[in-house]
């Protein structure tokens, strides 16, 4: 079983009627509620508002994969749980960052550049598929059309991606690396750009699809707790031979 | 003129005899010494004990690369100057981290990671080129041998780098990803992993070839001042089109 | 089920006594043996001798995942049959090669490069993991120790790979990029230096499961028959919307 | 100075009435034109039709730089001497293959992958700038517009790139890694998407622009003639040591 936590700020949707209508539950309800679905993963969801945010030492332990919306909150959210979210994800535990989450304060810990990009209002999305190959891209059309998002556009302040599994065309003359890979220590992050609040993006069956094969690419290669200090050898390879 | 910014802790050499002997001028000092040697390069150097440890606004706002050794107050060296200089290579200032500075507060900035490593003292290191393409491998030989250095050891947690331009082999069967290159913001980064205080790496005649190599690579392509926000986006390429 | 053929060249150990007591049923005999035991896994194995190598059309289009040991007969391999392979690899199929195998024809056809190295009889390998974080890695030991292989040493003329899973230290002096990974239109590949014939490597339990971990790895994504051509689009998003 | 050899298949300039009234001195002659401004570049032309097709392994080895358009000749192209241009990459001569010369026979022996891509007359196509800390991308504003172009879609089958430069943006809904960095063996590639023969896209200063850069870029860091073999190394570092 991959153990999943699905953490959203989940403040827009408890202010804004209209945000609410979209996703009744939150987002986080949302996600959760097509990812219980499958027979590998088990879920469970954590907000801003929860003590630590819902994401104490305990959670993160028994989480393999992280998925993270956020947006209003950012500069509020605790340092000490950013830094937190850092070092397991450094030890193992796989990330998937949704949407405006590119500026919450585990990326920018995460990725060390500035993580800035230009945004609009309202425009069409084609995301194309630029990596047919990845594991995150099996079973996806080649193209998905999102009629309603938020552009995202370059300069997108990330570090070189692993991959770029999706670009996104937008109709005003922007592109965009929507879906971008990274490892970082022991851990996988897959930032994933689709997913405003205000248009009904995780309801598409194809955006599950590509979260869904994120949260099997991303699951943990091995689990160790506790970072590592920089460690002295002390016996040379000819030393362990003698002993033998 | 490449304005380069020699930045050395500066301890051992105040504080150990044995340590001073071999580097009399200081560390920053023998770097600085080869550097003024060439006709690009304008010189500066700047400590730990100087105020804001000789890295304010002013300076950096006038240095191209900034070289850096560190070692033994990477935690006493202010949060402050660290994001400084995080924020003005993402800017484009060029960086050549030195040896342990590794492990420095603004490494750990950029990268994102661990940045932890296996030590042991006093081993022999052949540094071997797995890059020679590199423009900071031009001149350099296939291989150049350290009788004496620290050993620097595998894993070491970092982001994968753009490309590993030397790996270096210790005696005492470890291995090293030991010249790396990164992009981070606008602004190059090489860490270079040769320089153990207590041997006269610097003053080798390769060694310097590197170093001035990295410094002409990673000088800033285009420089801007203030790191920008998210942008919004206003107009279409329609309305744009329209207009002209 | 993953199927899997094992193909080797098949000439050392039908013409050379002593390396025949090592692999009495061949490189692929032992190869074959191992990932057999796996529930996931279903095995053919193929030779140099047999018509097309027996690597025919109807092989491959049956073959997720191929295996691949060379030495002796590089040169007199069908031209015909390597551009099979490589076509079968940029239509997804997976491809393990191993040891000498980076000079077959497949492997300079996929990667463009020189694929010429240093090499030398008879030394001590350390294989050290520089990816920890590789499905390749998952269970496998910071390093494994060969007391006898042959040493492949840099300038390694391949084209960057994506990972570099494993680096060799070897006891007279050299390093190598002993496990690298790159992906070719829709397939995967891994190459993996331990294998030299005189020594029984492929009976190492490590190195076993570092070859079923890769079977795993670089299984077809999807999987495409007849690569395509360059492909004239008629409609544009606009047209596609209007019809809608 | 930087010897640089415009090659330019000039078939459409000859044959099609409203292609020379484009480029009356042919794509070659209007390339060569800008760059022989540059006071640290030196040109000479080829074309198809001369013998060897003007790119002797005389005037290879006294070039450091080739700029390549091609079209209608593709498979027409020697075999001999697409592998003498590979051969020269691979020691050191930095390569720049334009617009349909992706499908270039040299282009598929050095990247192994199809080659593949959609495209469709006439388009409006925005350049966009995805690494702006590439010398490629020095003194190039952050987009480019281009009313008429021919659009090249993704997937575009080649492997992984070490930087895309560019992005290009379509109006019909596409987006296309425009300009991308390869580097194989010692010698350095940019493959870049605009120069479609129907339009004046070689006179547009920008573009002129990003190809000077790139001439600067992929100069040969050093150069060896002659691909070396597998070689043989006989003594160890120890015994290296005993004899000094």
């Amino acid at each position: 079983m991959i153990r999943v936590t699905v953490w959203n700020e989940y403040i827009h949707e408890q202010e804004q009627e209209e945000i609410r209508r979209i996703y009744p539950e939150g987002i986080h309800g949302c996600i959760a509620g097509f990812l219980k679905k499958e027979d590998d993963i088990e879920v469970r969801t954590a907000t801003f508002q929860e003590p630590e945010h819902g994401l104490t030492e305990e959670v993160l332990q028994n989480t393999d994969v992280l998925i993270y919306w956020s947006h209003m909150r950012q500069e509020e959210f605790s340092d000490e749980v950013a830094k937190r979210i850092q070092r397991h994800v450094l030890n193992g535990m796989g990330l998937i960052a949704l949407h405006s989450a590119h500026y919450s304060k585990m990326m920018r810990l995460l990725m060390g550049t500035g993580m800035t990009l230009r945004w609009k209002h309202d425009e069409r999305e084609r995301l194309i598929c630029t990596a047919p190959y990845h594991p995150i891209a099996e079973g996806v059309p080649s193209h998905i059309d999102l009629p309603r998002e938020e552009m995202y556009g370059e300069y997108f302040d990330i570090p070189k991606p692993d991959d770029v599994v999706f670009t996104g065309w937008f109709s005003c003359g922007e592109v965009f690396r929507s879906g971008c890979t990274f490892t970082r220590g022991l851990g996988k992050i897959f930032y994933f750009q689709p997913g405003h609040e205000e248009y009904p993006i995780y309801d598409n069956s194809v955006i599950q699809k590509i979260i869904i094969n994120a949260v099997r690419w991303c699951r943990p290669v091995s689990r160790k707790m506790g970072q590592p200090d920089c460690t002295q050898v002390i016996t040379t390879l000819e030393e362990e031979y003698q002993k033998r």
